[in-house]
């Protein structure tokens, strides 16, 4: 639906997590990622080559992604200034901005005029039903977070790798912008309506074979307040058998909210699996997943250590050290 | 905003339940409906006037209310002869259904024709910003229940009834369409979009008076797989400082799931206290309100009787026998 390869515009980011979407993008499809776009002052760098329209597009860029997220979403006059000279240049834009392109006038009209796309894939293109709370074939698999944005699509994507090479049944459900962007398909769950939040997710992880496991993206955390309903009907739209815990240790609050410091894993996986067993009475918790993109190498490795033993699970940094132990623990469940 | 007093349109309701909003508006303001309107097999009664439309036309009635609520809600073919007949002759049409009167086109054609309005209280009219988790002044009352459609926003209305009466500060919030139609504002929270959830729960409870009580209308359960998103937003878009448990002691199955069974009392305070603290450390379980209606009086006393003596909170069925002792309970909070 959307061309590739891309180049992503990372706009005037303020830090790196601003760039979720590109960072998503770069490590998870990087031959679909020409270079990247900054404007003075990004503090985010995906480590392709920086370049103007005209190279990207002498280099084969088709679609310029804006993979910079603003809490609230506004599109300023400086990305504007961008935006319109890629569609002049022959690019199409792909967001997942709350605020839409084709909402914006002046987009809008130099899109129609130049007969570029504009890709929103932020809103939600299906009537979603109402969930219905019946018991689904196959096997399904939710990352939950003692946070917002501590790697739980990182964690889906690297379990979702790795069972593909064992030749095991798996597949990847996107429920945010990053991930349909990365993968062409989704449920875009924070804009859907609320009554619908549930029945998308069940939507998105129909009957299938009983071998067959999906590995769904997560959204928000229960501990954060702003986000929490989202990642509430997850869990319940999910229903899911085994869920991964996902923590990013040097956090010194909930991102967003200075008032609010992080649970434990403890916590989490009490507040998260009585929850999930109302859905699914025979859910799990099966693993633990560590971003330890702040520690060092040895820090991580005695972090994960000191986890696993203390919780009694597996635990690992999927991105770093691979996601091996939490497809073992899936493989385990049979 | 809305012209009373209205004839309440029941429909061909197949079941009491199903015609909750003209139920809320007979119970809670008698005053504004003047009589009902039934077609073949309704199933709900409100226990006032049958009236034609033009016998509630010389009563008075200025609005034609659909006061019956379909599961997914379709606007049927029956409903709609009534619908343009009532515009024809001179009401204005109001529903809290999710399909908009107003994205009908024979309704709209007709609406402009005649001049008169169609109020769909279901759409936002507020673009809410997101949940900032900051803590406000004034204090909070949220009704949680065991499942949907136990008695929480009767709980609500009951008690900031009784709060008034006894000279406290205190504001009936509506988050529903029975609410709002009954009251004229609130927010339609289950037609908000996810992730401004819990920022229009915030946007709806302002920082207020320290002895003022927002008396906040519950959503759905965090039991039932297909709302509890919603009501989870409730709980941290509020942050109350004080929970009320709602309970229908005869329902077989969590309401439209066959599958699932109520959680006890226990269970949904064990549950719902520890989320709340998340938003607000000092939210307490103050008292249980218990939906008596399927019980005879002997039944329905003992019953509160040895919930209070259980579970060790004031009880009551506020609609039945007052809501004194919940509002006693919020009273000793200070």
């Amino acid at each position: 639906m959307i061309e590739t390869p891309y180049l992503l515009f990372l706009g005037d980011a303020p830090d790196p997590l601003a760039a979720k979407v590109a960072q998503g993008i770069r490590d998870w499809r990087p031959e679909n990622a020409v270079g990247q776009l900054r404007l003075e002052g990004c503090q985010a760098d995906m480590k392709l080559p920086d370049m103007t329209l005209a190279e990207a597009k002498a280099a084969g860029a088709k679609t310029l992604v804006i993979g910079v997220a603003n809490r609230g979403g506004v599109i300023s006059q400086a990305w504007k200034k961008v935006l319109i000279a890629a569609l002049e240049e022959g690019f199409d834009l792909a967001s997942g901005l709350h605020n839409l392109l084709r909402d914006e006038p002046d987009l809008a009209a130099v899109a129609e005029a130049t007969g570029q796309a504009l890709h929103d894939v932020r809103v939600p293109e299906v009537d979603y039903p109402i969930a219905n709370g019946e018991k689904r074939r196959g096997k399904r698999c939710l990352a939950v977070g003692t946070d917002c944005s501590v790697g739980k699509m990182y964690t889906a994507m690297a379990m979702d790798g790795d069972m593909r090479e064992r030749g095991m049944k798996a597949t990847f459900r996107a429920t945010g912008q990053t991930g349909i962007l990365i993968t062409g398909d989704g449920v875009p769950l924070d804009a859907v309506i609320a009554d619908f939040m549930a029945g998308s997710v069940e939507w998105l992880t129909p009957d299938n074979d009983d071998d067959h496991w999906d590995l769904i993206e997560g959204q928000g955390s229960l501990f954060h307040v702003s986000y929490s309903g989202v990642t509430m009907a997850l869990i319940h739209g999910g229903q899911p058998d085994a869920l991964i815990l996902c923590h990013e240790p040097t956090r010194p609050h909930m991102r967003g909210l200075p008032g609010y410091t992080l649970p434990t894993l403890e916590t989490l996986r009490d507040t998260a699996l009585p929850l999930a067993r109302i859905a699914n009475p025979a859910c799990e918790v099966v693993g633990i997943s560590v971003n330890t993109q702040n520690m060092s190498e040895d820090e991580a490795r005695a972090y994960c250590e000191e986890t696993e033993q203390r919780m009694g699970l597996p635990t690992t940094d999927p991105y770093r050290f691979g996601a091996a132990k939490l497809v073992d623990a899936l493989a385990a469940m049979g």
